[in-house]
């Protein structure tokens, strides 16, 4: 997967999330992919757990927005998003180890309390 | 160490590195340290190893700024930055695991040849 390639997974990532589209986002993910959001939680395996914690996002009503470039390495991007929602913000950086397939196999979300600015409801795990 | 205390540390992470002052630098990492940068590249282990890296950044006369807050989990940070130089810019998303000691224990880059604008001369391993 090229660079242009990895890109466009990022786009469809955050498109797919703003129209809470529950199939698209999981056919971005590997079958046996797991999610760490936030980095320090006990990470969630498989399209059932991922679904659930999406499914709890759109909910919310979150909408994403890129913040600047989606950093490109071999296997691996990172890039940094807003989060938003009627009451409040959430600054994140998500960091995704691709699949040989080119499929997210390991999703990394790195924010914290502080990242939140106003009133977003969050659960963060202790 | 709480999240000013990771803020801080970034901070002095970026102006130890503007300021060139390698032994500021060093100060920050747990002497088994290990540095992947770009993210795909043979990590780098221990303070020698480390220093040559920096050295280099610092003789293309490197400039870093940060693109954004901080994001603090419990024991890692991520951040995003623009590395400039009088040719070119890099846009680069840092993330240091950090030890129990408040030190970077892993640092890693992220960055691609299409996060470069202009001419930066950047060696990327292939």
């Amino acid at each position: 997967m090229d660079a242009a390639g990895k890109i466009k997974l990022v786009e469809s990532y955050v498109a797919a999330y703003n129209a809470a589209d529950l199939e698209a986002m999981l056919a971005l993910f590997a079958p046996d992919a797991s999610m760490e959001d936030p980095v320090g939680a006990e990470p969630q395996r498989g399209r059932e757990a991922i679904a659930a914690l999406y499914r709890l996002g759109f909910e919310m009503g979150i909408q994403l927005a890129l913040e600047g470039p989606v950093r490109c390495t071999a296997s691996a991007v990172a890039f940094p998003m807003c989060a938003r929602t009627a009451k409040g913000r959430l600054y994140i950086i998500d960091v995704f180890d691709l699949s040989p397939a080119g499929k997210i196999q390991r999703m990394r979300a790195y924010w914290g309390p502080e990242n939140q600015i106003g009133e977003m409801d969050l659960v963060i795990p202790s």
